[in-house]
């Protein structure tokens, strides 16, 4: 009974990701779906990413939690173009959210999206919202064990981040095993460390994105 | 549709919470179902836990994970009573995997039971397992908004406990906020600051564990 439902509500939600993706195309945006743990970092990313691409790209945000708008409130210093979802207790965003959210938005005079998914590993992962790409940023702080116990995320992602790499100095992360045990579920996916505090392969990333863009 | 199903999936919980909650107090268990993101430091804490109070207690753990053994194999230096569950892709535990676990432990000779959930901030938080409490770990590095962003786990746990106190000298966690969000939220629920790195704060800690067995 229950997994009907849940096919049932993927079904319902692959046909909204499809309606985005559509819509999204046709205005010509790349669309990025960033997942990971609470407070791994997506909001800095993408900050970091603001102040690096405002200038060449117009870059609109979507921000997903289950309460506040605490995320939205600090994008909002880099570009006007920022959404809040409230899940209210949801633990997902699903594409019919986003659907609701680009009514908000000037999608014509987009050129790049970031959906930054309510802080969950797990959930996330079976809602296609429409995007381009779908990132994993598994944080040094977490540990070194997430591919191994979290593995869907990082086996459905197009390139994983390891963020706060500044962090590698104080702990027990051995940067050896996580990257074999990404390889081992995902070889196709690139893999880029990063810290969004120190500024460390934020060029690498930028340089990432911008290459998505012109292949598409 | 999909609301009334939730409520089915709840109800059936419950029912089995109820019938774990009587076969742990007919055992006289005491049960302690343990929250927090993925890597906040879960399986840390219980072992900290374990090397203080195997002596006076006898300890069992359920370790519930979507994929893998890695924290079991952890547990298993320091308790035999080790039980794991594989969700295979479900986000929380739910009280029949509960009801199968206990079955696997020998609950006449057991007086303290961790619960380890998954690692996720939203949706275990509806399952009742049959514990006595519901204790949440927020690590620093995750940031000081988790409970703007998560409310729903500060406000249904008993105890709140801030892991990796010694990492505030490095971040920009801001302290009196966390606590004063948190207070917003549960001013009944005890906080207490802790480093299992460190060992800050686990006496403190361990005293609660015993004070809260010699109530019930």
């Amino acid at each position: 009974m229950e997994i009907r439902v849940v096919e049932n509500v993927l079904a319902y939600n692959k046909e909204h990701a499809q309606d985005n993706r559509a819509l999204l195309k046709k205005n010509n945006i790349f669309v990025i779906n960033l997942l990971s743990s609470p407070g791994a970092g997506k909001t800095s990313l993408i900050i970091e990413t603001l102040k690096n691409l405002k200038q060449k790209y117009s870059i609109g945000v979507i921000e997903g939690d289950i309460a506040s708008t605490c995320d939205a409130e600090k994008i909002k210093g880099f570009t006007d173009a920022v959404v809040q979802i409230n899940t209210g207790g949801s633990c997902h965003l699903n594409a019919s959210m986003i659907k609701n959210a680009l009514q908000k938005l000037n999608l014509a005079s987009l050129d790049l999206l970031f959906i930054e998914n309510v802080g969950n590993l797990i959930c996330p992962v079976n809602f296609d919202l429409g995007q381009d790409i779908t990132a994993v940023l598994s944080s040094v702080n977490e540990g070194d064990d997430k591919p191994v116990k979290y593995p869907p995320v990082f086996i459905k992602s197009d390139l994983i981040l390891l963020n706060k790499v500044d962090m590698l100095k104080y702990g027990d992360f051995d940067k050896d095993f996580f990257l074999k045990k990404v390889d081992a579920l995902n070889n196709q996916a690139e893999v880029l460390e990063i810290s969004c505090k120190e500024g460390t392969g934020i060029n690498a990333w930028i340089h990432w994105i911008v290459a998505q863009m012109n292949k598409t």
